[in-house]
């Protein structure tokens, strides 16, 4: 059911740090006209821990109007408590969100057992009107959800999917072998496109994507093709940038980077900060290396 | 200004997940009859991150309307955003809290860089009607804030003192060494009151405090009347049932420890669950072996 | 020049505690009729940090003494400080070892900075007769060597591969990416044997060749030859028994395994301690539900 | 048995990286006119990782044979193997040694269970002519021995102390608790000395004690005398320079630190260096601040 290459847009702010509607359906529009699948509102991306209530549910409805028919658009609706988990995702779901990508609880890192967290996720698949997306981000969350524990949720009719950004191609690799044949397996990060492909992931969700739609779904369709070595060449001259704006300079980078391709990032909002000069150097100094942009 | 031992407060549910707050006043009436300095309500043992803000300001006007006069009521205002967490802790002030203690934002870890969160704090120095505790709290959030970073917002005229709960006695001593001298170094957690005390703390905020208040009050008289060797023989006595109610099975087990000394600890709030059989096996025998209460 | 399937064998002991050089004989042979490109001595699954050097150096003599002509020989000789690694390379050299292994130093983890290790591995490239492999081993050193520092290596003449068992296929792009056309890029773990070829490793380092080097052998062909979904199909099957040998229950494992199969594992020296019953089922069900073996 | 204050003396090297016994024994005749309790030989400090068999041996002979008669010399024999280090143990009670410091097996990380490094000291323990300290040192090991098993090891007649450089004020408080009555709890650096003696520490072994031995010293009497507020002092008034040998710049700073403080520290041995000038610029700066040794 879920399949091709996603993006989990971000949230442009303006000057007084309010979300710049303006800026985002520019963003919605060019995306539309790419081969993605579907995009991601409310990620990790999107800035949602910055978001209030009120802020999500009128951005998630503005992103579903403004946004092409025919493409899907997931919501984020992790939150701390199962119960606001559950309440988020059916507020998403009536207002036209295809399925929910549900971050696990964190805060309290040492409780979080695999069975707390089952239950926690049987609990919102059980509840949720729209399909629901496994979220794992250790880096920000500082848990790993582990394969067999997703193994488990997978046989949950109303959970589809796991978006992993551990960064472990051998975890990757027992989600394909060990989840239901129908879970799509969706690593979480551009840098391991092309083996989590090779591996038997059916797509991905892309902060990349924010900047290089049509690239990502180049490599997806390279390797659909069985054009292998094309797909390895540009995975490899994808890291770079990949890097920058994901792991090393974050999400300032990324819309410093959408500002310079012809999108519109707009600011974060604060404690993050625009990207400072030294930053925006070795940003362009990577794009002019990456060059002609598909 | 402050110092002595405060505790932050559990926040009991109901089963329906409902905060209890006839269970709030029966505690609150309790910890009004020992020593302690104040209390702490919004902090990780009151589950705050579970709370929506209209039950954070309801549960806030209620512990102060509540609480004996004349001790103190500190709030915990931290929230990912700068601008939510002044928000915050504007109104928490206009309900009465005499300080606000902050966790940093730690959702984007990468990002968290010192000169980051130097500003978020800052910002949230100059805008909060109430003076700033910082909350340091790695286990939580991931992320630790240096003793340079503390020294350096120490300076700040509404920066008032930290609560340390990383279990570095060099970080803490660094803390005593290098913030300003009416800035109030606080460890964390009960298992290094007294090195901390030695060090040179003021004061402390412990969960433990939640059930043993007058224990830890009376650990703090010692040290204070340089009884060192009663000071210490109490702190060894103490660790034990502190670990099993922080570190190994943390607040369902804070909560039904409170069932068993006269509180009414209530349950936590999903994901959390009740503390299962065998964990209440081990903190009987615990409580058992620690005897009487002082 | 460094292609293929290397397996870094085991070192058999008795009773005693000693070397069983008819188990290694016995190995020897068998290994010998595979694909295998060749074999590494003196690695972690060598067990090299139990041997003196006079075992190390009549070891390395045995081995290259009666294995296979026509397959290579590389030697573990990374030690503590650089002149004994110097030393031991050149006796291994002149025994006939046709390349080093070089774990870096690592007991001063805070004092191994890049610029330590890079003056490190190249005295030792510039004094080694042989050609040297950098061992990336972070599971066991505690340290990882970034792919920017191995790429100013593998400038060097003598530094011409690397075994990396980071685990992380981002790292190993990264390496294929930035490394000296002609060096030798090898994944160190038949976990992700199949990911790493198809970003462009050249071979591989899999202690999983000690007890399944045919199937090791066989999936390197499958990619070499575009079977692409074969080579997945192994890769995923492979999974299992690689973790219980190598990250689960390690090196007793691994030996137990090789008795199972037919080789001659022998005892691991103290403090190591032969698989206790349990973890010998886990792995008799590991070995029947893998099946018939290439 | 063991008390007071001990120094894991440096091992000077001359300009070809052999050890300068010159050196070596004008610092043996400066810590002997100090209240050193006594000095371990082949510790951390001292490079021990980097000396082949041979040069161990003499060096603990001639360190015996210079040193001060009726201060204590330990030396540390932890190995890989069980029986090289039982083996060392013996050679160097042989040589007068009157303990022996165990670092425990660290290489096979993920297989060092509580259970097989309880077996481990115990076989140690079985063996050496001389009493076992057990030496706990995760910054160098990556793993952390437990205050459960070290309190288990403690009931071992011949196991009697324990040098913990876990950093963990708990850890080292569980430890006075758990241990038996004579088990000497030692923290293993002079960041945490005074807090480490008031939870009932009966001495420690420093790396500071090589440069400030009469100071350790000090601050161990002014806390046998009840002189708190001056132990405290002493305390926050060293962690600057301690923490720039020991942490931050390691033994390359000890060492350039000895040669600025009358001793002798000679060079290191590769892959370490001498320190660099920025560093000890620092250096020196701090040893400024610090002011009179006493």
């Amino acid at each position: 059911m879920f399949e091709g290459i996603y993006t989990p847009i971000v949230t442009p702010f303006n000057d007084d740090e309010e979300i710049d509607y303006e800026k985002m359906y520019h963003n919605l529009d060019r995306w539309g006209e790419t081969d993605l699948a579907g995009i991601v509102v409310l990620g990790s991306n999107g800035e949602f821990v910055f978001l209030s209530l009120d802020e999500k549910l009128k951005l998630v409805k503005e992103v579903i109007g403004h946004f092409t028919k025919g493409k899907k658009v997931i919501a984020g609706t992790g939150c701390e408590s199962t119960r606001e988990t559950i309440e988020l995702s059916k507020k998403v779901a009536e207002l036209g969100a295809v399925a929910v990508l549900v971050l696990p609880p964190h805060y309290y890192k040492a409780g979080m057992k695999d069975e707390i967290l089952y239950r926690h996720y049987v609990d919102v698949g059980d509840e949720s009107p729209v399909p629901v997306f496994v979220y794992n981000m250790p880096g920000n969350t500082g848990i790993n959800l582990s394969s067999s524990l997703v193994a488990r949720l997978s046989r949950h009719p109303n959970i589809v999917g796991i978006k992993d950004t551990s960064g472990s191609i051998v975890q990757l690799s027992e989600l394909v072998r060990d989840t239901e044949d129908d879970f799509a397996v969706f690593p979480g990060n551009a840098g391991y496109l092309y083996p989590g492909l090779a591996i038997g992931a059916k797509g991905a969700t892309l902060a990349l994507a924010n900047i290089l739609p049509q690239d990502c779904c180049t490599l997806f369709s390279l390797f659909k093709g069985g054009r292998m070595d094309e797909a390895q060449a540009l995975q490899l001259r994808m890291l770079e940038i990949n890097s920058l704006v994901t792991i090393k300079l974050g999400i300032p980078a990324l819309k410093a980077a959408m500002d310079m391709l012809g999108y519109q990032g707009g600011k974060p909002r604060r404690p993050l900060r625009p990207l400072p000069e030294e930053g925006r150097k070795l940003l362009q100094e990577a794009l002019r290396r990456y060059g002609g942009i598909g």
